[in-house]
């Protein structure tokens, strides 16, 4: 993206939420006396006997985690959603709430407490995937849940308050706003161009190229056009899939190559565990059709300039929109002229 | 409000957004095992020679502050959006921009390095609100300002780099999404009922109690049914102004002592100098008629069990949308049995 716009102040159009992120590509240079976070640490132990997921350990409900093998899940011991919810309906003047129901997974990605998502085999990874896909439909089918929200944080910047690899899945009778944000916003493409909204925009990603990350036969990675987290990227699959679900054999692996690809990048870029959330946006578990979505993956990235000083969405974030300092074509060029080869494994 | 929902799982509706925020009482007892923050330092020295803000002292700019007395204000040295940006606009496809243009300002509380807000006095609080009075008044009255967004970041939490007291006002031409989706709501009420949402919302949380916090002749602190943050609170004008600018002289006072009130109760809740990012949502600058608003400030604070362990808005709350363990209720509640007298000055 050779133009002069890149070089000021200027806002962007996310296509997929009908939002705009303020970018300010001349603030790069302000100097930096604030916070500094703890730098992720690489852990050495494959097994560690006070891990509440090692495979054996006892966890806080006094359940014992079987000696699994392979990617193991289980009901979050702190569910923040309940099934056994009664449905209660309270309305007062101007206040509204609604119970809710749900149930919430911990799934716990490999036995060896000192892996990542960047240092597990590829074919591991691909068993991750086929666990969410297995537990997408699986919640997804039972009465009262609408909708599945898989996700990950990781690293204790993120929220995360135990290193061993491992994500979670909230799973509830609500549609989330963010899905019904980028519902609107798919279904009026549809409606328009009856094509998807995102595989439209791949298109034009792919041959661009500004913003690619990895590509290969069934997916791309990229660092969407309206990023708001420093070195936020997404996940597409080439086929327009509705959901995980859908993936087949070929894709699943496809799927974990690139997952690996991207990850092993962000660990290369600050020589650090690098922390983020991510999670997947598909379509609703209601039962309805939804043609127009196309399922994606996303990765928030809280650093920004180092292993220790990451972005602070706060004021004006907070009560304006979002605002970024590089741009989307800066942060892919510099994920792009690091090595393949995950640096602990380098030489 | 006292009502079974209120220890179940449920969803709040914020009728100022339209949007939904996820509740779960009884997540409280989780045990934290993660991250960690610094707990928020406190100043003994009234002025720091290394300090950007202080009195006399040179900026990274070059430029030296005077030697002010009172609030003092100036363009931020690191402006995320400037005044002199080229109009662009770019459309490529998919891909959609424009140029932004804006004034960021930075406001300095007091001259004294080691106030904050609940430690200043009443009447230097007033002269704080008069300084954002004038800006607004000023930034919004400038060609090409369309909004301006009062701001304060405190500790370093917040991503604050200096703990000299101190906001920002960053101006813009575009009004940004936050106060777009409020706009709605207001006005959908307005046209309905031809009163003030956030006017009659007030008056039903006067007569309840439940989530009151603070009350004098011309404002109210509350915790909003719908809150966010684990302590977030607002502070409601009872006069249905639709921006500072139309504060009289004996609500500036009042306004300065409400504030003063609900932070002395921050500082006090976990001893500590409370951090959290406060802002002023009012009417766009544009030169329209927004008879519907009704000007609030809001304060987004992290902090959840104790001053050094906060709520993470993190996977789940970033790709569904927000969710807390404590009740608004059970907020206010803790809030109001505190002392009245900052700690600092107790005995
Ligand atoms: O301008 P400051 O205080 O250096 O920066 C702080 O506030 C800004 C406005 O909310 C944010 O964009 C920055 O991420 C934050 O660190
Ligand atoms: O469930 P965990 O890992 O204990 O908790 C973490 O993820 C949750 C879901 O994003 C958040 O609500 C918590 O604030 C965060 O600390």
């Amino acid at each position: 993206m050779n133009t002069r716009i890149n070089n000021i102040p200027h806002r962007r159009y996310n296509i997929l939420t009908g939002e705009w992120i303020l970018v300010s590509p001349h603030r790069t240079k302000r100097p930096w006396q604030g916070k500094t976070e703890e730098s992720g640490k690489i852990k050495k132990e494959k097994y560690d006997p006070s891990c509440y997921l090692c495979p054996g350990n006892t966890r806080a409900s006094g359940d014992t985690n079987p000696n699994y093998k392979e990617p193991y899940t289980f009901v979050n011991d702190f569910s923040s959603l309940l099934p056994e919810t009664p449905r209660i309906d309270y309305k007062k003047g101007l206040l509204h709430a609604e119970s809710e129901k749900g149930i919430c997974k911990v799934v716990c990605f490999s036995p060896d407490h000192s892996l990542t998502l960047p240092l597990m085999k590829e074919e591991d990874i691909t068993k991750v995937i086929q666990m969410w896909k297995k537990e997408y439909l699986e919640l997804g089918g039972k009465q009262d849940i609408n909708y599945v929200q898989i996700f990950e944080n990781k690293g204790a910047i993120m929220g995360c308050s135990n290193p061993h690899p491992h994500g979670q899945i909230w799973s509830q009778s609500a549609v989330p706003t963010e899905i019904l944000k980028k519902s609107i916003k798919f279904k009026e493409y549809w409606e328009e161009n009856k094509r998807s909204l995102l595989g439209d925009y791949l298109v034009q990603e792919l041959k661009s190229g500004d913003r690619i990350l990895e590509e290969n036969e069934h997916f791309a990675a990229l660092i969407p056009f309206w990023a708001v987290w420093p070195f936020e990227a997404m996940i597409i699959p080439k086929r327009h899939l509705q959901h995980i679900g859908k993936l087949n054999e070929l894709e699943e692996k496809a799927f974990a190559e690139i997952l690996k690809k991207l990850t092993i990048k962000y660990d290369n870029l600050f020589e650090t565990s690098f922390p983020y959330s991510s999670g997947i946006h598909q379509i609703p578990t209601d039962g309805k059709e939804y043609p127009e979505w196309h399922f994606h993956m996303s990765f928030y990235p809280p650093l920004l300039r180092s292993a220790t000083v990451k972005k602070f969405m706060v004021g004006y974030e907070m009560f304006a929109g979002p605002q970024r300092d590089i741009t989307a074509e800066q942060a892919a060029q510099k994920l792009n002229e690091l090595s393949e080869v995950h640096y602990l494994n380098q030489n």
